[in-house]
């Protein structure tokens, strides 16, 4: 690969490598030889999972471990992963075998995401913790700033209330079953009841409405689990 | 909590911390207050991924991240930080409400488990990544050092089989138990059964084979483990 195209990368980052080996074979897919990036994406992904959770932590002060847990799980999945590495440019500086050039390997969400995690593996091997740290925070810094942590909580109760009304059903019931802790640090105990189907399930949270969120969330997966052909759910 | 008490837990970490009030939340139970160690534990989860996975890419610098991916989800289940945590005694230091206490909850390897990622959390965020890995080294240093990484590589439906086999018992069932995510991105969940021996195993992976390979590696295990001499499989 031309340096240029790595020089130019180096400055899209905002980190120079000691090592550019370690950058030129993160933005190398398998298909392009042995020397590939697939050790480093299993390192990478790590890295950023722990850089990510940093960042939230810090941000999100109040939040239970919960909503943390799918905000993350929402920046670090492929969709996310693969805007990241569009603004970063990699389509132009993959390298890929002919063959999967031709299929249009390099605008490829799978490959992109995994090439992100690369270079992040590869920042975190050649400059320690702290630089894919910073990396990370210029990569998806802005994203974190301008997250409303509450639409994170929102969805399970919509989305149990939708899956019950598509199925003609009546919608849940949610009930506070206890309270504890202090008054400025409470915890709270919340039933969501599906009466027609004699279910129920209970949520916890720091608020009433987090407690609802995870409790309409558990009653949502477990009326999935049993929508399969089959399941109890179908007739 | 008794300082003392603390005080002896940092020498076996091998880590003083600086605010010792991170530690003290670290084993804190969420039965035991407003102050509990579940968003440690958030932090703590990656944090350790992280240092394992580091510490894999540099042993096993011949592996592919198929076989790394294995072993780092191995080391890093419950029932592995469970016996981490008990050699830690964090039995000892843990706070739990009267009712959780009662109920054994200071034994319970769920409780202990994540009371072991927080203490991980908290030491990142006491004393910065370096200090977490150091600490993960200590803590895992030797069980990834005696690791075999190719008993992760080989085929564990084939080693069941031969396994079952060789005791003439019959070959296993394999079942889909669930499906989840979109058609392009599914996660399968599919669970082993021996039935001579009345026992299932989960597995999950991106693909039905690779959700088997897990079920079938997980059942190797419970039946290795129950294999000694006066172990309920010898008679």
């Amino acid at each position: 690969m031309g340096d240029a195209r790595l020089d130019a990368l180096q400055q899209r980052l905002g980190y120079r490598f000691a090592e550019v080996r370690l950058l030129s074979r993160a933005v190398t897919h398998r298909s392009a030889g042995a020397d590939h990036n697939e050790r480093l994406e299993f390192l990478g992904d790590a890295v950023l999972s722990t850089a990510v959770s940093s960042m939230l932590y810090e941000r999100f002060g109040d939040s239970d471990e919960g909503d943390l847990t799918r905000v993350r799980a929402h920046l670090v999945r492929e969709e996310s992963l693969h805007r990241v590495a569009l603004v970063l440019g990699l389509p132009e500086v993959l390298r890929l075998s002919d063959g999967e050039a031709r299929g249009g390997g390099a605008q490829r969400a799978s490959i992109l995401a995994d090439a992100l995690e690369a270079v992040i593996g590869a920042t975190f091997l050649d400059g320690g913790f702290d630089q894919a740290q910073a990396l990370v925070r210029r990569l998806f810094g802005e994203v974190i700033a301008t997250t409303d942590i509450d639409s994170w909580s929102k969805d399970a109760k919509t989305e149990l209330q939708e899956w019950l009304q598509a199925r003609k059903l009546p919608v849940p019931a949610y009930r506070i079953a206890a309270t504890r802790g202090q008054a400025h640090a409470q915890t709270f105990e919340v039933e969501c009841a599906v009466a027609a189907l004699g279910l129920t399930e209970q949520g916890e949270g720091r608020s009433r409405r987090a407690a609802e969120q995870e409790a309409a969330r558990r009653m949502l997966e477990g009326l999935k689990a049993s929508d399969r052909p089959g399941g109890p759910l179908r007739s």
